[in-house]
C-alpha cells in the first residue's frame, strides 16, 4: 500500500508543509521509521528520536523547525495515528471463498466475496452478507443475520434469530444471544422463564473476546451503532447499550438496564438491573451501581459517589483510625474537663 | 401447540373461571394478544391494556370484573407465567439425527432421538443419553457422560471423567473440568498439584455462558441438583453447591467452597477459599466474602456485614467529611473552653 | 506406572527410613490407600488415618513411631505431594498422530510426535512443535508458532502471529491475540487504534479456562516463564507479567501493566493502565489497584491500602455508627458545658 502526503493529509484533516506528491509506504515509531515511512511527534519526551529519526515524513501538533521532511500539523496526533495506522493494517487474514469443510445449511444464503473458513456452521435461513469473514469454529444459529463486512473470530456463538449489522468485528470466544438468566421459585425448584426474544446488534460496534450477551426475555437486548465493548463483558437480557458508548472488560450490566449514549463505563464496574445511565455518563472502574445515574454525571465507588466525594471519603477512610483516637481525646478532656467544673 | 383453558389451570393450579373447554394456542403480552392467545394482568399500571385486550383468556391475581373472557384466578401470576409460556416457547433447534460431519470415537454410546450436529466432537467411552442435543463446536472429553434429554449449546467443552446428569443446559462457551488452579511453590518455580478429580452436574442444572467449573483435586466438584448458573461465573475445585441455589453472573467461588440449598449468590461476589455458605443464606451482589455464612443470614458488602449495618456504614461514609469537620470544631471548642477555664 | 522408595525418596528430597527396593505403584490419601501405595501424614487432625492405614510408605514431616512400613521424612510434604502425585497422573489423553479431520494449511510444518485431534484449524505458515497436542476446536492463526510439549485444549484460539513457548498448558475457550482495546474519538464515532503487535508466551506457562490476553499495540504483550494464570482473567494489551507470578481467577490487568517476577495477584483484582507491581509485591483478592505497589509490598482494598491500615480501617468502618453516636453525644455535652460555663 502506498497514499500520496496529500491523500494522507486530507484524511488526518492537517495542515500541509512540503512534498504534497510525496508517495508513504508505511507508518512507524520515531525510532524504526526509515525511508518512505510516516511517523508521528507530539510528545517533547522523544525529541531527541525526532532529530535523528528517518522517517521520510511528520505528523506533529506544531511545526518542527529542526525536521527537514515534509510535516503535517494536526490538532489531534493520536486521532490522526489512529486514521494512519489504519490505512496501513495488515488486512484481516482471508479464507479464499467458502471452504468446503464448513458446514453451511442448504437455505444459508451468502452474499458477494464471503470468506468462511473451515469448520464453521452456519443453520436454517441464514443470512450472510457481502465481504463478511467467519472464523473457524463459528456458530451461526438458525435466521441469523450477519451484515455486510462484518468480522467473527474463532469459535464466537451467534445464537438463533440475533441480527448483526454491517462492519461489526467480534472477538474470539463471544458469545451472543445466550438464554437471558430468569426464574420464578416454585413448588420444585425453579422455574425457567423462557426467554423469546433476540439479540440485535447495529453497525460499527466491536465486542472483545470471551463476552457475553444475552437475548431478551421479550423483545431485544440492543447494542447500538458504534459501540464498543471489551473482553470478558456480560450484558444482561432487555439491555439497551446507546451510540457509540464504551464498555471496559469485566463490566457486569444487569437486566433491563438502559445505557445512553458516548457512556463510558470502566472494567469490573457492576450495574443492578433496572437502572438507567444518561447520555455520556461515565462510570469509573471497579464501581457498583445501584441507582441511575443522570446524564453526563460522573460516578465512582461501590456504592457510587460523585468522583470528588468519592476522593474525600476514600482520603477519610485511611485516616479513620486517627479520627478514632482524637474522638477518644476529646472525651478523655472533656470528662476531665468536667470533673473540674464540678 | 393448542392446550384447553381447563388443562392450563390444572398447569398454574388456579381457580378457574369460564369456558373449560376453550382452546388456547398462544401466550401473549396485554397489548399484543389476539384471538387463542391467554394473557396476564396483576400490575395496575396496565389496567389500560386490559380493558382493550384482544385476549381470549387471562391469568389474573383477582377477577377482573370488566373483562368478558375466561380468567384464571392464581395467587403467584410470575410463576403462572413462566409455567404457561413454558408450555408455548420453540423447542431447541435439533439437528435430524447424528451428522456424519461430527466426530464420535467408535466406542461412544448413543441414546435414543440424540441430535448430534456437524463439528461435534465426543472421545473414548463418552455416554450420550436419549434426546441429547450437543451443538456445533462441543467437546465431550473421554468417559463423559451426559443424562437424558440434556442440551449442550455451541462451544462448550466437558473434559475427561465429567458427568453431567438429566436435564440440564450449558450455555455456549462454557467450560466443564478444566484443571482446578494449585501450585506449591519449588526450587525451580510453581510445581503443578495434579487435579485428579472430576465434576459432577446433577439433573436440572442450567449453567449460562463462557463460565467455567474446574474438576476437583481430589474427589468431585460437585453442582446439586436445580442449581442455575449465570454466565461468566467461576467455580473453583472441590466446591460443592446445593440443591437450587443461584449463581449470579460474574460472580466467582474460590476452592473447596461448601455453598448449601436455596442460597442466593449476587453478581460479581467473590468468596474466599474453604468457607461455608449455609442454607437460604444470599449474599448481595458485588461482595467480598471473606468467613462463613451461616444458615438463612444475608450478607453485603466487602468484606460482608449484615445488611441494615452495611447500609449504615455506606451511609455514612458518604458523612465521613461531615463528621472530620464535626471533630475538628470540637477540637477547637474545647481548647478555647479550656483557656477561659484556666 | 511403578518407581522404588529410592527413587521417590531421590525426588522429593527426603530422609529414607525403610527399604529403599520397595516398589510403589500409586498415591493416596491416608484412608484410601492400599498395599503398594505411598500416602502422606503431616497433619495431627489425620492422626487416628495414620494408624490405620494400608499404605506401603508414607511421606512425613517427622519419623512416625508406630508406622510399621517405609518411611520418608521432607521438609515440605505439600511439595513433595505435588511432586509425587506428578509422578502418577494419567498422561493427557492423546490424538493417535494428525486426524485427517483436522484441516491444517499445507505451510503448516509439525513436529514429531504431535497430536491434533480432528475439528483443529492451523493456518498459513502455522508451526508445531513436538510432542504438542492441540484438542477439537482448537484454532491455530497464521504464522503462530507453539512450542515442544504444549497442550492446547479443546476451543482455544491463538490469532495470528502469537508465539507460545514449551511447556505450555492452556486450557479451555481461552484466547490469546484478540485485538487490544483501544479507540480514540473521531467526528462520527471512535476510531480504532490499530492493535499491531502480537502475544508471546514462554516456556512452562498454565493458562486457565475462559482467559484473554490481548495482543499489543506495537510489540508484545509478554507472559515469561512460570506464570501460571486461573479461569478467566483478562490480560490487556502491552503487559508483561514476569517470572513465576501467579494471577488467580477473575482479576483484570489494564493496558501496558508490568508486573514483575513472582507477584501474586489475587482473585478478582482489578489493576489500572500503565502501573507498575514490583517483584515479589502480593495485592489482595478483589483490590483495585490504582497506583503503583513496590518490590515486596502487600496491598489490600479498593484503592489498595498496606493489609495492616487496612484491617484497621475495615474494623472502623463497622464501627462508624458507634464514632458517629460519641462526636453527637461530645457535641452536646461540650455545648451543655458551654453555658453552664456562662
Amino acid at each position: 500500500m502506498r497514499f500520496s502526503l496529500g491523500e494522507i493529509a486530507d484524511l488526518v484533516k492537517g495542515k500541509f508543509i512540503g512534498d504534497e506528491q510525496l508517495q508513504i509506504t508505511g507508518v512507524n515509531s520515531l525510532d524504526k521509521a526509515k525511508d518512505g515511512d510516516i511517523s508521528f511527534f507530539y510528545d517533547a519526551r522523544y525529541s531527541d528520536q525526532a532529530e535523528k529519526t528517518q522517517a521520510s515524513a511528520l505528523v506533529v501538533s506544531k511545526e518542527l523547525e529542526y525536521f527537514p521532511g515534509s510535516q503535517i500539523v494536526v490538532e489531534n496526533p493520536r486521532l490522526a495515528y489512529a486514521l494512519l495506522a489504519g490505512l496501513f493494517v495488515p488486512p484481516v487474514p482471508r479464507f479464499n471463498g467458502i471452504s468446503d469443510r464448513a458446514f453451511l445449511h442448504e437455505t444459508v444464503s451468502t452474499g458477494k466475496n464471503v470468506s468462511i473458513y473451515p469448520l464453521v456452521y452456519a443453520g436454517e435461513d441464514a443470512v450472510i452478507g457481502d465481504d463478511v469473514i467467519l472464523f473457524p469454529g463459528v456458530f451461526i444459529g438458525d435466521r441469523v443475520k450477519v451484515g455486510n463486512n462484518s468480522v467473527l473470530y474463532a469459535n464466537v456463538s451467534v445464537m438463533q434469530d440475533c441480527i448483526i449489522g454491517d462492519n461489526v468485528v467480534i472477538h474470539s470466544g463471544t458469545v451472543i444471544g445466550a438464554d437471558g438468566f430468569g426464574y420464578v421459585p416454585g413448588e420444585k425448584g425453579h422455574v425457567k422463564i423462557p426467554q423469546l426474544g433476540n439479540v440485535r446488534i447495529d453497525d460499527d460496534v466491536e465486542i472483545g473476546a470471551n463476552s457475553t450477551i444475552d437475548r431478551a426475555a421479550h423483545g431485544t437486548t440492543h447494542i447500538k451503532r458504534g459501540v464498543k465493548i471489551d473482553n470478558l463483558v456480560q450484558v444482561a437480557h432487555n439491555v439497551v447499550i446507546g451510540e457509540d458508548s464504551i464498555v471496559v472488560a469485566q463490566a457486569g450490566i444487569s437486566g433491563s438496564v438502559d445505557v445512553g449514549n458516548n457512556v463510558i463505563i470502566g472494567g469490573q464496574v457492576g450495574i443492578r438491573d433496572h437502572v438507567s445511565i444518561g447520555d455520556n455518563a461515565q462510570v469509573g472502574s471497579g464501581s457498583g451501581v445501584h441507582k441511575s445515574i443522570a446524564e453526563g454525571e460522573a460516578a465512582l465507588g461501590n456504592p457510587t459517589l460523585p468522583p470528588r466525594l468519592w476522593l474525600k471519603t476514600r482520603a477519610l477512610i485511611e485516616r479513620l483510625p486517627e479520627m478514632n483516637k482524637k474522638i477518644k481525646e476529646l472525651e478523655k478532656k472533656l470528662s476531665s474537663l468536667k470533673k473540674k467544673d464540678e
